[in-house]
């Protein structure tokens, strides 16, 4: 299974990427630029100690989606729209992952504050635009870029994961608990998202205010 | 230090209640009805196995928020506004907290999504409302009654606190943790609440979709 992550040069991508090639994964990172996307997977190589990772490959966006089997968006709010126009017609109805979160912060306010979008969220924003082109699950919007590039480390956060297809939202749950530490929980159907992706801001403050980057949410008693 | 429960005949106001009691605290339980408190009031004494607890009284909301040193208000949504008008009066610059979450399902919806307030979260509504007439803190929202209700065992949910008044916060946090198993999160300003309050609905989705009762929160991290 290809995971075509789109905006892979940015922290939350770059982090993502890293885990699952940890775990031997084929991963393709996707940048509007190609040239930046070798330039990450030049950092990731050097990061993962390894010039010899023939299950990392850098691509165009379009090129990513064209070839992935499981797309994950990790771009800030305002290039989402941007950037699902670029890719909309690459995508043939795969898996897609949107892990944007709505923060004020992407629109010259406070990253410890969620904006309102029409759809309810950024992932119903998604599956509105791309429609039968793409099946759309909400994760990974919770997990901090900074416990995913400590690659070392566990990840202490759950996966919160909402979507209306079910298989799929399996696929994408057993896709997380590849990320050493993270526990995997559905949250049913993906109008979800409306909630899950708000808890980024708030730990985004929680970070602020105890001076860490790396705060999380487990859910207990499940 | 008197602690007064507003609308503690509810199942969270007799867990909350409950809870403080045995942590020998001081509590009134308030009620509409003198009679529905002095009922909870011998419910709680069968649950806790003794007659003889000097530190657990029955009044009417009115009195109890009269004679409260904190005021905790755990009714649901719809009751909110009708009980906060019954009670200013009785108010006079108090620490309020408010657990109220909003529900659609107290609206006739789903208990799993949450509704939009006018004022952003109902913890600030009751802090436009009351005014001077209190120091509004936001906490408990997130902690099941049958958590709190299941009195030998320890809360596994972290209480998230948010208020614009610090000293206030603390306060309430070191009160939560007399709640076995709690740990206090001061999430920062009142207004933080409009996240921590929509944790609820997600909460009670993953109870329905577990089959549990006492699904909770913990932030890793910090």
């Amino acid at each position: 299974m290809k995971i075509a992550i789109i905006g892979g040069t940015g922290d939350q991508g770059l982090g993502l990427a890293l885990r699952f090639v940890k775990a031997g994964e084929d991963v393709i990172v996707g940048s509007r630029d190609i040239k930046k996307a070798e330039t990450a997977v030049d950092l990731m190589k050097d990061i993962l100690g390894s010039e010899d990772l023939p299950n990392l490959t850098a691509m165009t966006n379009q090129d990513a989606a064209s070839n992935g089997d499981i797309i994950i968006l990790t771009v800030p709010l305002q290039a989402q729209m941007v950037t699902l126009k670029s890719i909309k017609d690459n995508l043939k109805g795969e898996i897609f992952v949107d892990a944007t979160s709505p923060l004020e912060g992407c629109l010259g306010g406070k990253p410890t504050r969620y904006v309102d979008l029409w759809e309810g969220s950024a992932a119903e924003r998604s599956a509105e635009f791309l429609g039968d082109n793409a099946v759309v699950v909400s994760a990974f919007c919770n997990i901090s870029a900074s416990s995913l590039t400590t690659v070392d480390e566990d990840v202490e956060c759950d996966c919160l994961v909402s979507g209306d297809d079910h298989e799929a939202n399996l696929i994408v749950m057993e896709l997380a608990e590849k990320i050493s530490g993270v526990k995997s929980i559905e949250c049913g159907a993906l109008e979800n998202a409306r909630i899950v992706e708000k808890l980024t801001p708030l730990l985004i403050n929680l970070n602020i205010r105890n001076k860490v980057k790396n705060a999380g949410i487990r859910i207990s008693n499940i």
